[in-house]
């Protein structure tokens, strides 16, 4: 299998969260998506990343992809599944996967990785440029909303959605891991919040996050530290 | 069951066709999420319609919905299954229904709908006001790319994922219900997406859709003609 992902895109580390939770090994293709290469354009004609290659098929999009590697692998890995069998759970861990792939995503995530990574890397016809610091408040403001609402989950269950790691934890785990690389998640506000935090960055899969670095833009100190 | 939905609301609509396609009863509920109620905010703390209630479970947002029915109700159809049962053909429906409940929303059917309809509805502190002419023609001019991409689907294949009708036409055929009101569909300028409308708009599901008007804002003229 291929991945065509993108630098701290967090659709895409929630992807490479997922193929490495199942044990699947897939080779990670970086593409730059507002470059809109022909060649990426016929994987995907809505220009995104992630997709996911596998054999001849072309798998586009964080929600899809794991859909399908359920459906074609989550049986095979017992109880390491990340997709419950019980149709109220798989409500609850589809609403929370869509909650931090779309809603989290589009008022937090995309904001920050936009504003003050991918611009980085953009021509100014492709719309880089400096980072807009009415963008990176608006994240600000948002994600402090967000993290209450993550807290109080955590507070009432073991894993964000039920009793078992699943889908919902990667994703989200995914979208603030690019955001805590600037130490933009306000942890010292919500400690359920963050000792559930705590435990998906302890795990093997979340390695190879912690390990990423952007030239000449390190990292927080606390992003690759286990007891932040 | 109970579905929490929004006049005009691309999602909504979805949601009702598909109800209706399965032969599923629900009462309708109308929610103005701009409201901001915390009865509804207790069913979906995303705040977003469409949320369907059946018996315990809330099922919050168009896709999951739409995952959820097939679930639950789409063995029991027969040929009439709204989602294929093949791997790749399951790819395709999802990656669809996402064009369209995500990118194809965001990008001209949330504007039209906003801009047109619910802020009509709303106060100056909701968010109400005189439609914004900017954004409705960024969705005027988005829309064009997106019928010239529906028609490629609508002449290479027979139904837009394949072989059969499927979440995907539903999805489409919602969010341009929704601009095709105000005639804002430039359906001349493609052949093979208005054809593929014209078998849609047929359907028996279609028709409760086609009856529904805006107080003081009456469709265009070929908004609920069957032969546009």
């Amino acid at each position: 299998m291929q991945l065509y992902h993108q630098f701290f895109c967090p659709h895409s580390r929630f992807v490479r969260l997922v193929l490495d939770e199942y044990g699947t090994d897939a080779s990670l293709v970086e593409e730059h998506e507002w470059k809109r290469r022909p060649e990426f354009l016929a994987l995907n004609p809505a220009g995104r990343v992630p997709v996911l290659v596998d054999g001849a098929l072309n798998v586009p999009g964080a929600n899809v992809i794991a859909e399908y590697l359920d459906e074609s692998y989550g049986s095979q890995v017992g109880d390491k599944r990340l997709m419950p069998t019980a149709s109220g759970e798989r409500v609850e861990v589809r609403r929370l996967m869509s909650w931090f792939n779309a809603k989290f995503f589009s008022e937090v995530s995309e904001l920050i990785a936009r504003e003050k990574i991918w611009k980085r890397y953009m021509r100014a016809e492709e719309g880089g440029g400096p980072p807009d610091s009415f963008a990176i408040r608006a994240a600000r403001a948002n994600i402090a909303e967000h993290l209450r609402y993550l807290g109080w989950l955590a507070k009432t269950r073991k894993w964000l959605a039920g009793e078992k790691l699943s889908y919902a934890d990667l994703a989200a785990a995914a979208h603030l891991s690019t955001c805590d690389y600037f130490g933009d998640v306000p942890w010292q506000e919500d400690e359920n919040a963050k000792n559930w935090y705590a435990r998906v960055k302890s795990r093997p899969s979340f390695r190879m996050l912690l390990a990423e670095t952007i030239p000449g833009l390190p990292a927080v100190s606390a992003y690759a530290d286990l007891d932040f």
